[in-house]
């Protein structure tokens, strides 16, 4: 195990720690240390919402997220020789929930959640179908997760970090402010909102104090969405044994991550889809020197994913159009081929005695394959979803004697405004 | 080999031939053959533009490309005893270039090709960067697939037949009329279009004569886009082996197929990105009685892959967000992400001898998975796309040394308007 | 599909084709064709029989199977320019059962056969527990077998030659019969016997005839052993896509193959364990001048597998050491250890409802992986045998709800001398 | 992480432990702890020789390697109710090196060691080949191992327990000390032994002491070969994820394990061949009761592997037959075929520029698959050796331009007696 340089004290609030992490992108938030190309550390991460959802049978904890909070980012590292427009070379060793620690009130503590988040506090990729908040636990059994919440389905998790990027630059940060100012400005009053302002309300910033504070807090730029910088883009292939190459756009790049998933399907589609934790994550970093330019990476990360996730070699696919349930014709819209591919699998599996809530759960956690079809042929786009037939206990193939149905009555907890 | 129901001389035209296929949607249009549940027979399938694409080194021919009459169809085959309501169980036994014929002017005598469609006829998903008409022909040794026009890449075809869907009932038809129209309606100059609408020119209806035949043809839908009944999916993995589970919506079912594709990447992205070729295809067929109800199936087929596709361990994958080129902030936009991801792996591929139109090509034909991400982190949807390494002659990873060149000098042939 | 260089009419006898093929190695048979380097063709091969063995419900024609005539082997193909020290490079580009014939009397006509030969008439691995006759017919659709005389189970093909190799120099065939005929005279009248003599009587030698014939059948070697030259390697993981290296002896190389097998468990158990079949296979050849010093590859085939063979992602194992079934401790034996492992996967499927021998086929025809676990651990080695667990329509995992029984009564049909 | 039941300090030898555990098998030795079906637990377990092997360039601690003290085992751990006749169900959570210590001096400190062990003191599965001692280093990064000793090859590690095996009954104990007795006694003064006898000199048996430990001590069976309780079996397939059943023959199953592995090649063919390591174990068990009987398991384990192991999708294969290096030809001996295979390749990787060792180590220590072909073919067996090429950092696929030789001069320390 490399030197811990981050570390946790699962008994401690994120901002109690000995090193205090960040949950905003800016330039100025100062790095915690400083290594060396070629270097392996240890990063413990905690839990994006920081401990405020629970291992109990309420969803209560959901519908009152405190999203001003998140995510609660372990860094930035600085890394000595770095410089913008070179490549950060890192390389995901290990990762994996909260070592040495099998049970607790913590989030990779032995367990994990998953949400419905209702449409008043965050949504989700289903918010118009889903609007009530929902939440199941799921507990580890060595890579295994099952759920008291999800009767008759455990999977291998793609333990993987949600979130993880290089700071953006002055210039990057300003292009993002504008651009999603000027989104919202279109409809600002909208539920979900288009995107997110700056927020101080709820920042951290590392070693930041006073007016230093006041100033990054106004100008820094939320952590939800994925950007030029890599961030939150919840790529579940992320999993140990993967090569990541971030563009560098700071000196130091300064590296920052978080959001653990033990688990996750493509799209991580209730919002909190993936299997959320706390743990530690093991890297080792390089630089390649001008790469930006060599390799024409000048934003979003590329990477070679590792050669460990969890094999399955036979699969359910759903297929959808860009066609709304209310029938309208949309033109080409992936993102709308992709929510009817999951609406149809929902579908499915309420036959086999599911709730759409239950089912919904599954599309988001477990290791579906959303893939991209058709999208070139007017006006339909076509998206497939792929689950691997091996994660249920009963048999979910269709046949002519019908859907076999789980036996267990389970169901997960809802909560509404 | 089991019986030829659909036969095809390739020596004369789709409208020639001892059976008439067809090339619109229609309930009206009569089954061509009749076979029962059980029972496993052979279609031949003409390449979608019938012959009008050559192997040769000029792109005229996809500039001038006719629209009007694709696709050719196979089909419809009637299913004895199936009726609305019930799921048709289709098992794609096997799946090829044309037999025995492995020289010859029509794309599956061992040869295929893709185009770059422009942007004044068809289009395609990045028609805003690559306007004009480009084509490339590829061979066929084996599985394997190679170009003169894209040298130092080689794949194993991910052989399928991009279209194959039911017959749909009246009231689907004038539902895809309706709101197919209404879209157009919104914007009827563009181009390209945001939807085709029924054509007579160019109609091809089986047996249909007549009165038939101009009522049909006036009503009847084009087949570019994916629909409820399957259709035109494009998706990568139908591939042998696979059993799909189609909506019956016309007493028989109906069947039809074509549009077969020696290889393609996920999303077809150069609009005729996959591998174009004639060949056959082997079925087997059943039916699930009532089967639409009892698995919650009502629209877009299901599918069970088979278990004989291309393996890869190595990746290298790229990532987009839902920001324009111009740099403005879309909400949520997968589309989008994805465009943005292929825009990536095209800069990249660049710097290693490619031009973009042949990295564009590659990207349509080889073999690459297209996945959606994240999709609910406002405002950006994270999109990824996956290129297998090992396809080609030099390592494609990045490193210190920076990208080893193609050696040779070939490219694709371009035409414009 | 290139051009057929050695073309079989299925309603004629091997003996009494267009082209004399051969079933016996030796330097002075005749080339039947010339190919060059870079050059595509088709061979199609008879069953190794030669159609003695019958798609019917009786083990005679397995009792009595007429070894002295086995295996029909088409070729032998010169290729120009291959010298002795030269690697031949065989590119595997198809292959399958007989092209355009789905029924009819020859295996490879959409079935094939497997049998336990009985050990008065060449045996089998565990000839001592299996002394008798037994046969079961497969039947094909599309690349999936299935048995009436073993119910439960379907499997996709591993299609492959069973037997491919380069014609041996005088000097190699010397070799072998010296070695063979010293290791016969140390028991030379066991049953079945320690190895096989030249044996003039049913020898085929392409053009031969004359004294010429009668001087090589007397020393010609029998194809039943694998050799330094390839020959019967039995090897199932030279499916379609598979590129092989072997050593050049004489000048041309002089390639035959046959032995057509739709699929093989590792090891091929039951003597005739694979699937037999006729059909064709599609070859690329091409020729690395020196390349057996080169690489130092004087004798062996080494070989690239494809990569489109079935993939399954669970399986079922069971281990074994070299103690034998009378208690009796061996040293570091495996192939007893085999032996062991194959009987415990044996005694274990007989808890679901097979019989002994249907288990024995099983093991035999299906894509089972026969592994070299421990063989250093004196005095035991430790062999492993994995079964795909999706290839049985029951749950064949232990469970504390006990074995399910498979529902069939279909047995495997039997003959005793 | 679960309770830790059997905890060891790096600091202190094996006998010095809290809790003491064993290196022979006997019914008599006492658990050390008991736990309950369902219940979970972590073993941390001793590198097989305890410390003996260091982490420099001399190959004198593996010349002279203390073989009475070996297998340092972890254990027994007797099962509530588990009863004679049961099946234990044991699965592997996780499994890997000495957790939070990443150097030292103790093999699985970040580090672990392969040895070529000498004809006088151990021997191997190629001694007459290589009769002398080697050793190589392996640095841990990660799941990848590399070696400065073994340069140009990195590889995931299949990290995995060699031995695991519940406690023999004193009437299995019996047949294990007739039947090895007797085949010594067929030539008792061979170097390297036929089998090992009960050895005193060195025992260590948990808790006993005076008479008791006397009596045990010579009639305890050696851990080195596996034997109908599973054992030192070294199935490189056992990763993380699998679900092992073993037989049970004493009350409480007495389970105990050790040897851990970060990876090994079929056959672990230099004696020492896996890359031998202590670390830790986190395990789960369960009881089938009455299973022995209900499956047909009464001896050797049988087990489910985890879907987690690396990913290779090409391979390159090498083929041996039974025909010794000297020319004599033995009857289907799969042992002597795979040795013919394996110096096959070893003579391959030497024109890359390795010695024969290091490519002997290689084979020993990186996933390398070994497969029985064809085990029927009188005389020959074939077996054949799949090395995955993506481990090598230079092409080792066979082409017309030759062998690209490794740029590092290192080489594995040599000692000799």
């Amino acid at each position: 195990m490399p030197e811990v340089l981050f570390p946790l004290d699962s008994t401690r609030k994120f901002t109690e720690q000995e090193l205090m992490g960040h949950n905003r992108w800016h330039p100025d938030i100062p790095a915690v240390a400083t290594v060396r190309p070629g270097q392996s550390f240890r990063v413990e991460c905690r839990e994006w919402f920081d401990g405020a959802i629970h291992n109990d049978d309420s969803a209560d904890d959901v519908r009152d997220a405190p999203l001003p909070i998140v995510h609660a980012l372990s860094g930035p590292f600085s890394v000595s020789g770095a410089e913008p427009g070179d490549l950060l070379v890192v390389d995901i060793l290990d990762v994996g929930p909260i070592p040495q620690e099998d049970s607790g009130p913590l989030a990779g503590q032995g367990w994990g959640y998953t949400g419905i988040f209702p449409k008043q506090n965050g949504g989700g990729f289903l918010t118009d179908y889903f609007p009530d908040a929902y939440k199941a636990i799921w507990d580890f059994s060595g890579q295994q997760a099952s759920s008291r919440h999800v009767p008759g389905v455990t999977f291998t998790g793609m333990i993987h970090p949600g979130l993880m990027g290089t700071a953006p630059s002055a210039a990057l940060l300003a292009k993002w402010n504008q651009r999603e100012g000027a989104l919202r400005a279109t409809d600002p009053d909208r539920v979900p909102p288009l995107s997110l302002p700056p927020l101080p309300d709820g920042a951290i910033l590392g070693a930041l104090t006073g007016a230093d504070f006041d100033r990054v807090a106004a100008e820094a730029a939320r952590t939800a969405p994925p950007r030029e910088n890599g961030g939150n883009q919840d790529i579940k292939n992320m999993t140990k044994g993967t090569r990541v190459f971030y563009p560098v756009y700071v000196p130091g790049a300064n590296l920052s991550l978080g959001d653990l998933h033990f688990s996750q399907g493509d799209g991580e589609i209730t919002f909190c889809g993936a299997i959320e934790m706390g743990g530690f994550v093991d890297l080792h970093v390089d630089v390649i020197k001008g790469g930006m330019t060599m390799y024409g990476v000048s934003e979003n990360a590329i990477f070679l994913p590792g050669n460990v996730a969890p094999q399955y070699s036979q699969w359910l696919a759903f297929s959808g159009i860009s066609v709304t349930t209310d029938g309208e014709q949309r033109y080409l819209d992936s993102q709308l081929a992709f929510q009817r591919a999951c609406l149809h699998a929902i579908d499915y599996l309420t036959k086999f005695g599911y709730s759409p809530e239950q089912a919904y759960l599954i599309l988001g956690a477990a290791p579906i394959e959303g893939r991209f079809s058709g999208v070139v042929d007017i006006p339909n786009s076509c998206a497939t979803v792929y689950l691997p037939t091996a994660i249920f206990d009963v048999d979910v193939r269709p046949s002519a004697a019908g859907p076999t149905r789980i036996t267990s009555g389970a169901s997960a907890p809802k909560s509404t405004f």
